[in-house]
């Protein structure tokens, strides 16, 4: 079995090294133009001409969750996309989301400011009642954040495709749901898989509807940044409709220097890291659907196997 | 029944409608030097003025958790002092430590420097299993809160006077485990109550055994200020000893305006506020004892009634 590693803006080495030690029998080199086609692919951003020679390619694995990197590539028949689940990110997703939440519904920021000014004051405490959040998209990474903030004792609406039952968390299902989902919502969690129907959900138009159309909305994106519609978000934060938002996604990556979210006194930038990929998990796990698939079991029994159709 | 409020730095009119309105067979007024002897009294940093004129009195109803300013009263043989037992503390607590923790194991402080001017940078992910969390304390507080930092798969230690189980959290019992307790935690959590045991526990002596006497521990204090030797901190901190500190609670509060914690880089402070007393989660608790103790109820059968040998 051969198995080739093609990692965009990524060191393959310990890819390449780990995967050896995971899989001892296997044949597993980092991909150069000219390299024998493989039966599998470890890749993060891989170009078309890696493709083109992957002519008996079955498994593409992708280092990450999000694959919208890949479905613009022209793949052979046989050959099957395959996200990471979970690997270690879920966690870390819950912990930023948690992180940003607690920071904006507890007021640190302003409390920070002052403590730098060595001044003792107080502000009302707010309740949490009035900050139900909204979490879009309750995969593997939604749920596990659901069910952070919910411990947290805020109210939790999720919002997904088909019908999902967590505890503590209200669940509106599918486009007729969705505005209600935002009435419902003061803080909304991005955690959705790019396809055509989710590029640009976070605009002006849905934004308004947030909080019941009252001001004080709240917006943390960790999906991508094709889901924000970038141009609407600071006219709302600088109008007061919308009290601030905590972005690790953008467009474009890296965010440029001159980008007016870097400064913006309602904005939260952080460099893509609200999960990052685990090089030791990710190795683990890929290395176990590789030994299952060559041991016989099918595509449809692994967990995170791309529908290309549905785009995640 | 005659109820009295004595609430030094608080404003007593809503506690006094609010008891009214939750006991209203009750007589209830704000205490005022020469007010008839009460039945009951509901306090806040009460002077001895105070209780010298309470000679009838069964329960000590504070408003807090933290009973320390309440166990130097010289009090009558039959009066008990009883502790608020959560009333919406514990999830506050959970949201300040996870806050402070996460914070400090992702460096979003680093990250926030490099996003205001503009640098899109990556520090290299720390691993959870290098963060044990020590929750000294595991009453009602400390319980929630090693549940919720649990539940972000970072390793928790519990030290308690007596032995506890709790999920996912390892416990040390005692003071011949302190020292082990110590060694195992890099980020130490203090929700212990204040008595002559507790006092200073936050030395140098012990911070220095956090993390087997490596460097990098963490001390976040959401107790009393009385746990720290505050002039034991700044040395740790600036030696690389300690990697930082987040702390809500100090010697004297308000905290002075030149006190060298709040401008210290490694310093994060709040205005003892890390768990605020929320007024009509507190009145239905205090009105719900009290009706209990009037229809007869022992105080034995009440939670958060103090053990004065104990001190908690």
């Amino acid at each position: 079995m051969r198995i080739t590693v093609c990692l965009t803006d990524n060191r393959p080495d310990p890819w390449v090294s780990g995967l050896r030690a995971a899989l001892p029998g296997a044949d597993i080199e980092n991909w150069e133009p000219g390299s024998p086609p493989a039966d599998h692919a470890v890749v993060w951003m891989p170009p078309q001409a890696f493709i083109d020679d992957q002519l008996a390619l079955r498994g593409l694995f992708n280092i990450g969750a999000g694959v919208d990197a890949l479905l613009g590539l022209k793949l052979p028949p046989q050959t099957r996309i395959v996200r990471l689940d979970d690997a270690g990110m879920s966690v870390q997703m819950a912990e930023y989301v948690c992180h940003a939440l607690i920071r904006h519904f507890r007021e640190f920021d302003a409390y920070e400011v002052e403590a730098r000014a060595g001044r003792w004051t107080f502000r009302k405490p707010r309740s949490r009642g009035d900050f139900p959040v909204g979490i879009m998209g309750l995969g593997v990474l939604g749920e596990r954040v659901a069910k952070a903030v919910a411990q947290f004792d805020f109210p939790v609406n999720g919002w997904s495709r088909t019908p999902k039952a967590i505890d503590g968390v209200r669940n509106f299902v599918g486009a007729e749901s969705f505005d209600d989902f935002l009435a419902a919502s003061r803080v909304l969690v991005c955690l959705l898989p790019v396809t055509p129907e989710t590029r640009g959900v976070l605009r002006c138009e849905n934004l308004l509807k947030l909080n019941g159309g009252k001001p004080g909305g709240y917006v943390i994106n960790v999906a991508r940044g094709a889901h924000l519609v970038e141009d609407d978000l600071i006219p709302l934060l600088d109008a007061g409709q919308l009290a601030g938002a905590t972005l690790d996604v953008f467009e474009q990556e890296p965010l440029p220097g001159d980008h007016p979210y870097w400064r913006h006194p309602k904005i939260n930038v952080t460099p893509h890291g609200s999960a990052r990929t685990l090089r030791d998990e990710s190795i683990a796990q890929i290395a176990g659907k590789i030994r299952a698939l060559e041991s016989g079991v099918g595509f449809d029994a692994l967990p995170g196997v791309v529908d290309a159709g549905r785009g995640y």
